[in-house]
């Protein structure tokens, strides 16, 4: 299986992990909405950062 | 290897591949720039429309 833990870093510029194992990523006007291979769901007022598949990582940025 | 495949929808709403065996994705000021596993790497103007991990599919919508 190919998803990936999203982190996220905080305004204080702390990492910390959001989700495992997500596998739907989608930017929407309330946020980023999220949802992993065991259907958890989170939407949260974010950006994308970067992304590296291989390595299973997503980091956003808190806004 | 868990890389995605990269498409475009266009204006006129055609969908094409823009790119194969994504590895990065980061947004940065000049586009969204992507790199495969072979170190191909291109910058599109164009926003992240929804990402499918387990399904290899990243879709962009040109901006």
């Amino acid at each position: 299986m190919c998803e990936a833990n999203v982190y996220i870093i905080d305004k204080e510029g702390k990492e910390t992990l959001l989700l495992e194992s997500v596998d739907k990523v989608v930017p929407t006007e309330e946020g980023i909405f999220l949802e992993n291979i065991y259907s958890q769901r989170k939407i949260v007022k974010a950006k994308i950062k970067e992304m590296a598949l291989v390595g299973h990582r997503i980091v956003l940025e808190e806004k």
